[in-house]
């Protein structure tokens, strides 16, 4: 069987008490690195799990998903996915496989980004679709989340956003004479992503939000470290919010007043947050 | 400290490791028991964190918040939430009211149906803003949900659809006599469910959705009984998915094919599944 087991957020211990059978029995265990990261290292699984951990980096999980499947009709594979196991695409592609292989499946689920971020105190009811911010380049600046942005602020519907993590990842140069040298892993942070949204609201002009706009940054979610900033996006430019992961949740028109009784808390200026928030929000 | 533990879906193996270190360590012990079920009653937990545990049923959350809260400046108070603490509004009151009294907040994010439900192999960046269905009765049929629906169906997304359930609740009869009598616990089918649509497009006639449209109906997800079908809302009307809690999904045209390759698994019928699909969905 296929055991896909969430590892929740932050640590060792998010675990769920079912997960942790299942891994500590299992015959392989593998843990898929690159999609997100846990705050603590392999080491310190093995050591809580007592057992070996295979890294399964993008690599393995795209062309070597027969690897990980291999046995696993008679076998218990765990595969360790960091917060829910279902939240990326690719874990739907080990699934279909092993159905076509006749590999039973059994997914433990546990707490994802899409649903801690309900810890800020904006309603979960009141988000629309999740975008993701990528890098940009010199050359590459892609503004499709610009768009699924617009959609939701039209409906006035918060947005979550998710930062690009870079881990493995080969500089082109290194790509390109196959050398298999890897970058020092890149973690994007909230600044980041709030200089980036006001650079491709400039460029399109489109008026979807701007430097006024509402948004919170949040980092470490889950973790005894979690941090959670609110001001308007110029604000955020600057804000530092410490080590990774950070995510971004931008603020949309029906946000109620329970709901910025709770953020202004986290407000970097409470005046800055009052005057954005003034004829802007709540259910206009 | 007030510690806000998700408990997850299904059973008592369900909470994480470090919920569980906290509600065994915890002065006092009270688990939400309104808003979400799980699919095991309180003995069983009881008997699993080895300690009492004190049901906190509507009254005792929305009115008797400061008894919950007794003493937490000093002591630990854990509160149990099945799913993710922050899902539901009420659990945002008791955290305002704690920052009030000057209590200190840490929560511990669990499984949470918001994410789960990526477990029908649909992807969670494609659906847009959750909605709930309750019970219609003979005079009130309220269509809120149909607005909601309608503007994710003009975006393209899937619609996560939450199902009503009665706990505790008393008839306007003994209501109105003042007699603390509770009806038996009710919990809303896909079935039900997807009547209630058909019944609002009937009456609302704004072609948001109709019989022909794609629905998957899930019933106890995360657990070892999880179970899910696809096919017409027609179909599903005539589904039965077994025991609580269930939910639902209205797909999206979005959907791409990767997403329907996993849920035409679960169809009630591939032929109908495979003609209702044609032409409707993929990216159009």
């Amino acid at each position: 069987m296929l055991h896909l087991v969430g590892l929740g957020l932050a640590d060792e211990t998010d675990i769920t008490v079912r997960g942790l059978e299942i891994v500590r029995k299992a015959d392989r265990v593998y843990l898929e690195a690159y999609t997100s990261i846990l705050l603590v290292d392999k080491e310190k699984l093995e050591a809580f799990y007592g057992r070996d951990v295979i890294i399964a980096d993008r690599e393995l999980v795209e062309t070597g998903s027969d690897q990980i499947l291999d046995g696993a009709q008679e076998k218990d594979i765990a595969f360790l996915v960091v917060g829910d196991p279902f939240s990326a695409t690719t874990h739907s592609d080990l699934v279909l496989r092993a159905r076509e292989l006749g590999i039973k499946i059994n997914s433990v689920p546990n707490a994802s980004i899409m649903s801690a971020i309900g810890a800020t105190g904006l309603q979960l009811y009141n988000f629309g679709q999740t975008v993701s911010m990528v890098f940009f380049t010199e050359t590459w600046k892609p503004s499709s989340f610009y768009d699924r942005i617009k959609e939701n602020v039209q409906i006035g519907l918060h947005t979550l956003i998710l930062l690009d993590i870079k881990v493995k990842e080969q500089s082109l140069e290194d790509m390109a004479r196959g050398r298999r040298v890897f970058q020092p892993p890149r973690y994007m942070t909230v600044a980041q992503c709030a200089q980036q949204m006001l650079e491709t609201e400039e460029t399109r002009q489109e008026g979807v939000y701007g430097p006024n706009s509402l948004a919170i940054g949040a980092a470490r979610v889950g973790s005894a470290q979690q941090t959670f900033v609110s001001g308007t996006l110029k604000e955020l430019c600057d804000a530092d919010l410490g080590s990774p992961l950070h995510s971004m949740v931008l603020l949309g028109k029906r946000a109620h007043d329970l709901e910025r009784d709770f953020i202004r808390e986290f407000a970097i200026n409470k005046e800055t947050f009052d005057n954005a928030w003034k004829g802007n929000y709540s259910g206009i």
